[in-house]
């Protein structure tokens, strides 16, 4: 590493200076701002490039050396980019992003200070219904007349929960005890610093669809106005390998490896003694390892050879 | 450390296991319990002799090997001891104690499973009074009358609350949206992992005087019936150093040094060379470190060479 | 969780608890002992159920649960096992080692004690040629005579580097001083503690083809020998998701989809929009995303569409 | 927080900017550069201020809150600052570095490149001795002439363990094996970041006196001359509270306090029944709490009450 540079300028990502300290919005009053960043792709190469020293050919092109960094999870080189953004999101939203423990935080603190005026509504066209199947998810909407009876009573309770908050203040209670009923669509406010490949976990987790319908909004802003343009070919190869890619296990590997090698009737052998194929009532037994097989199946345009399950 | 034994029992801390998974009680309605635990003393001892390897003569007795590992800030024989709670505790005291990153946590999920259906109260006489110089605090009692009218509007926007959560559920609204306006007092569980390390740095910060009332009970109740317990040579000494000691600070030692060696002129001369006394419109201009130097004068019983401060 | 046992047993695995103490060897003078552990397949099971409540019909089996957890990454409740294992191996295996950051480590102190006298030697026979086109492995022997040569050499070395630590050390140098030139092939050993989600983590980087030799001696024995026997069912699961597993990336799905549906033709004028097929000199670029999906069309027993790569 | 600007330009530390790229000489041929940085002392206090939110008056000057925050271990606002070094340093000091857990790192890999063909050497003069009393530390130096001799086997030593090595390399040995007999003064180099909380704890640990020589060396360097440019108010208040502060443990109050109070034999009776004044069989019992006391007493001018101890 003789030949390291001994002067340097801060990397510095022109569309991203372009937003700092601007407020991205998100629901009704919240927002996402860019504060401060450290590094940039060229940073992750940089990084990557230390394990390499001077007699190394540089055969890669950056591009070409943040994909394969990505695809083999070479994780380090990501954790030499920083990035710390000022939030202003619902408490329950809150509570699930905290969960992240390798960030650096500052919330709003409501013991020093009175809590933040405003709690998150939801219009009356937004109420969204219990899936089914999916214990954890949301599907499809409430009518309008019910979302217009909810929403007038959420802002009711809403109101009454300030109302209560303001007169303990004005009796002189301790502003950590006064709090203590506010509804957790309250607004917060945090600095929040996390490094790139951290923060590429955070968004592979919270852009999903399992995630909770509200911190999805602000990863997808974080992800595609943010990381995009600070990161483009992080962004790129993330959005290519982890977003976009899928897994197969080893049972999926061994059906779809019978299936294009013996056909059908081999792939429903295979499935039998691997335990994805069991006989119920009606039909397959149900078995979710076997569903998700059927998902992949589908998305790699392969019939299922067990027809659909009978009775499923 | 070739006379390592070549068979081993689990550490095993009887007076603990007495107390396996028997709820503590705290507050109204939450609790602590101890559901497994990893070591004890024996195990914080075992670890700081790696470091020692066989040639060490073995002189410190276990007791002194543990106090001079905890007055040194030699951590990490501490790391290798570990506990397993289950906590119940409202979601406002939960939301300070999820700011500690070094525990393995799951928490009950409200998108999963309905909210608990208990929030916590709070008595008439237990209404606390905002401290006055200290923002983060609380000093003395609301009078009963007072108390009386905020209990009973909290047990009834606490009803309003779970009314409303009830409506949404019973429309069918997915249950990670119909929670979002439960009040912070709502109960919650989790299990909560930790080592004795950094458990012990969170009964540091909870305990303290400074931390929030209800955090603090759950924080004192871990150290004082759970800790103690568990491996009470550690926690003899974290009693000692940490809780019961106190620091001195450059200002401060050059401050006393002076008083002793010189008298208070001479420490006068030092405090004021240092920036700690500067006069102002009435007497000593505020300084928050001169106060806290104060306090610790006061804790040594030497008296303070510059007097009360005139008119502060 | 109101019916949750108000007495509990620390969980107990009985075949681990036969291995408690004893050195498991491994490489020519190292070893792996279980020390402690917390927690079994049970505890996982016990901790994801926390999010599911009372209510919450146990629909699942524990296998089901466990390796559903798996295939989705729910990683928090494999976080709620721990164990604690004793090492001794060469430093440059611990000097990869200690890269992961997520344990509790004491470490040897040759601070304090003398060095270990002992040092790890390379039998003739195992003296690895450097693979060609992979940078960071190895393929293939020397022969036997150089193998000899260099294991003469490398006895040599190790007693002259053992011979100047004790020189050192007879003229009463500083422990950490006198240590400074021993070779990185000698032994330490450690206390080494971590959760269960971070110790397959460590596997699935550590048992990996591609991870240096001897830390997959390593590995591979604390896998196969000691996690297979604690959690038995969360074993299984990892070994048929992560070991035996692969990823499809977006490119990796659509190529593989366009074969399915249009069979190779279509396949190669995908693959080459996706920017996999340039013609260089000689048949195809070089390109190692390609090359990786080569071995995934491989493995899953489809043709390459575009044949073997012309003079590549 | 309403009042937040909403362009912000990136915080830049100007006597920071002008050290950027530039390698710091230690040892004989190790250096450290700072690569990049995020924040500055006015990051510190835009964090804390998070806490106060928009009604809150800004009493304090800037100095006085980053000495509060400092004071009262109120940490996080100092994670808001990032650093990014790139280290040469021998792999014996690196051994000790690594084992801080809580930074970014990428290391110079022996895997994919030849080692670095430079160990760090020891002068004639730089021989150090063992200290006596304290096992981890060293105290004096050894004469010239053994010095000489000492300095003259290293070099033979470290020029044999180079040929060695240089011999597998040139039959074809994998660079992960052929590196195993590399002496540990070896030099590596690494990009190393971490946030300012966790590099002042590193430098309270490693610029200690009780702290390995070498990394000393480094730890002092990174605080003097480029902690203190970066951050100079932060390094001010870590320097008077930190470095050189101190801690009085329980007992140390209640002896001081008793001194102040009863005098001498008062404080002798205190120190009695605290288990601090065991007779021996030649004056008091070694005590190591004691000493430190009585080193305590000293730094503050304060007599020793129970005298010189007896025969000790």
């Amino acid at each position: 590493m003789s030949d390291q540079p001994s002067e340097l300028d801060r990397p510095q990502v022109d569309t991203l200076d372009g937003l700092l300290g601007k407020p991205l919005r998100v629901l009704d009053d919240g927002f996402v701002r860019v504060v401060d960043y450290m590094g940039s792709d060229a940073a992750v190469v940089q990084a990557a490039r230390v394990s390499y020293g001077t007699g190394t050919k540089r055969v890669h092109e950056d591009r070409g050396l943040i994909r394969y960094l990505m695809r083999h999870r070479h994780t380090t080189p990501f954790e030499m980019c920083e990035i710390k953004l000022h939030l202003r999101l619902p408490m329950d939203c809150w509570r699930q992003w905290i969960r992240h423990r390798t960030a650096n935080v500052n919330e709003y603190s409501t013991r020093y200070s009175l809590a933040i005026d405003a709690a998150q509504q939801t219009d009356r066209g937004e109420w969204r219904l219990q899936a089914e199947g999916n214990r954890q998810g949301s599907a499809g909407k409430l009518g309008a007349e019910q979302g217009q009876q909810l929403s007038q009573r959420e802002r009711e309770l809403q109101a009454r929960a300030q109302q209560v908050y303001r007169e303990r203040i004005g009796l002189g209670v301790a502003r950590e005890q006064a709090r203590k009923d506010l509804p957790l669509s309250t607004y917060t406010e945090a600095y929040w610093k996390i490094d790139l490949h951290n923060l590429l976990h955070f968004l592979a987790l919270r852009m999903d669809s399992h995630a909770q319908q509200k911190i999805r909004e602000y990863a997808t802003l974080i992800g595609q106005q943010i990381v995009a343009k600070w990161c483009p070919l992080t962004w790129e190869a993330f959005v290519d390998y982890r977003v976009n890619g899928t897994s197969l296990t080893r049972l999926d590997v061994e059906v779809i490896r019978a299936l294009n090698q013996g056909g059908s009737e081999r792939a429903v052998v295979i499935a039998q003694e691997l335990g994805l194929l069991q006989t119920g009532k009606r039909g397959w037994k149900r078995n979710r390892e076997r569903a998700e097989l059927e998902a992949k199946l589908n998305q790699l345009a392969l019939a299922i050879p067990w027809g659909e399950p009978p009775g499923d």
